[in-house]
């Protein structure tokens, strides 16, 4: 059982603690050499339907790197592709939809969500990690409707989202509905990881930069709020994360956030008086700065310490994810830096 | 001889006039078919060479849709192509430079420009359609330092400019110095610009959004500001553009601009709260709004007059070029709706 006195779990509600908490996101994956060692050559839709293996390579960078929390290895198509939706995860691409969301006879596709009948494994994974982690808190997920949909409707990814912006300004009440299941089906998998032990979860709506903030007021906060308030009755902390937010950072705690994820591209201290004192925030080394070396990681890892001022909401975590170019000598310098130099006031 | 009364020009200077402005970031090229017509199966850059097929094709765009302004008909990498660094706009991909920057010695293949001598073929394009467009101004521009730089570090479009970053982090005396030497690059290109007529000056800093508020700062701002400072003394209005600048607007402005670029992700009554009265502002409809159809792009251009608040510095455009796959129709209605309903206070 996890502590509530983790410092994760205290910075996740601003609670007063001693050490700034740190994770990465994808800190498990291709930057770690015993990952692709585990990994062999199957696909990552195999090694997340493992529950063995998934376990496995959710505690290699815990172990390697001490963070303090854990997330669970998995996708955010993973409940889709359950449901049997047709998406794949390909290496190098991304999530591959085999036949995109076009009109309203597909929303017949989208079924509602069995945890235990559709992702058991995903179930035992988080069972597994839970009894291993000890006093490490496990972070379950979801993708958020907006970024769900648009792989749904673009068929895999994309750098401009147009049909899912044709859609989404043509038919406003299909694209509605089509996000409200997609709410469903996130709050479905988040209540079944938090029942199985997970003690916080993220909602990512990786792609919801995209859009201008009275297009996502419109069209997207009503599913993501229906998400955060459906989960919120288990108390766990919600963290919400996407790119390119800088205009969006309120909404998205509007949204429901506990914790509010920020980019790179917005100076901590900027996200802060934006959002005031009464949220936590995570972020925000650029993942590309850790490329550039320890010495140039460590000074840039230092301004986001200073930055963030010592508030107790602070999450330490990079702009986005790790780069599989990363050198994970490199990220434990980043994480060592944070724990021996973070304050909190 | 081109008018200070156009409201184009007047709008850039915040002066009065009585009809909103508008042009569009490439509305010459793919998405008119008459361009499909008269480019051939040549190369971009063989089209950018040859004056009579460039100041046609800049031409069509403002006989089809009678524009405030037309924009030179060429590419941001031409004067790097031009002095022999040896990049190719490639159709669909972008520029790709063959043997990328990686260090000092590279320096050495950026001579400096002599526009007579290296882009003769840009100036007769210029000074034709000086001739040919009497009343409506003719915008040139050039690639601001860092987004050039982007190319030629990457060699070629990037997601995530990492190799940028990498240099820019690294070795910033480097750095420094090369986007020192493409402000001159583009100062150069742009001073010849004006000399033989063009009214306006736009540098686009596409890229530059990837980088937070104080990496621009420190790395990008003094290079675009010896852009800006060394065309000043010409008085012709100047335009800086970028996307995802949401948060570096403010330095844009500080740049020097006399208009400030904004694109969609970031709404235009934000965009005036952010940068005060005292700056004009370009943009910003989505560009994909137009995909969706007449009525939904007729709506949200009424929204992006309304959110411009009849503010005399303002010019309609949208919030990134024009996507190849639009409609001409739904993009004449976009631009007869800014005419007839645009309102200046």
């Amino acid at each position: 059982m996890v502590s509530v006195d983790s410092p994760f779990l205290r910075a996740c509600r601003g609670e007063p603690h001693t050490q700034v908490p740190v994770w990465f996101m994808r800190q498990a994956g291709r930057s770690l050499p015993e990952y692709r060692a585990i990994r062999g050559t199957g696909s990552i839709t195999e090694a997340i339907r493992d529950p063995e293996l998934a376990t496995e390579i959710t505690l290699q960078p815990v172990r390697r790197y001490g963070t303090d929390a854990a997330i669970l290895y998995s996708d955010i198509v993973t409940p889709l592709e359950a449901i049997g939706f047709g998406v794949e995860v390909k290496p190098g691409v991304g999530p591959v939809v085999e036949r995109p969301f076009e009109s309203a006879a597909d929303l017949d596709r989208i079924v509602p969500l069995d945890p235990e009948g559709h992702t058991p494994f995903v179930l035992e994974t988080v069972r597994n990690l839970v009894a291993e982690l000890g006093d490490v808190p496990l972070i379950g997920f979801a993708g958020a409707p907006f970024t769900v949909a648009s792989y749904m409707i673009e068929g895999g990814p994309s750098r401009t989202y147009v049909k899912t912006k044709k859609l989404m300004y043509s038919q406003p009440d299909l694209f509605a509905t089509l996000l409200d299941r997609l709410a469903d089906l996130a709050l479905a998998s988040l209540h079944s990881q938090v029942a199985n032990g997970a003690s916080a979860i993220q909602l990512f709506d990786s792609w919801a930069g995209a859009l201008s903030p009275s297009d996502y007021r419109h069209y997207v906060l009503p599913a993501s709020q229906k998400v955060f308030a459906g989960i919120a009755p288990t108390g766990v902390p919600r963290i919400h994360f996407g790119v390119i937010t800088g205009e969006l950072l309120p909404l998205m705690r509007e949204a429901g956030a506990d914790v509010v994820g920020v980019d790179w591209r917005v100076d901590l201290d900027d996200a802060r008086a934006r959002l005031g004192d009464d949220v936590a925030l995570q972020g925000n080394l650029d993942p590309t700065a850790v490329l550039a070396g320890a010495d140039v990681a460590v000074e840039r890892t230092r301004d986001v310490l200073r930055r963030a001022g010592g508030h107790p909401g602070h999450i330490f975590n990079l702009g986005h994810g790790v780069m599989p170019e990363s050198d994970p000598d490199v990220l434990k310098r980043v994480i060592d830096t944070v724990h021996a130099e973070g304050r909190v006031r």
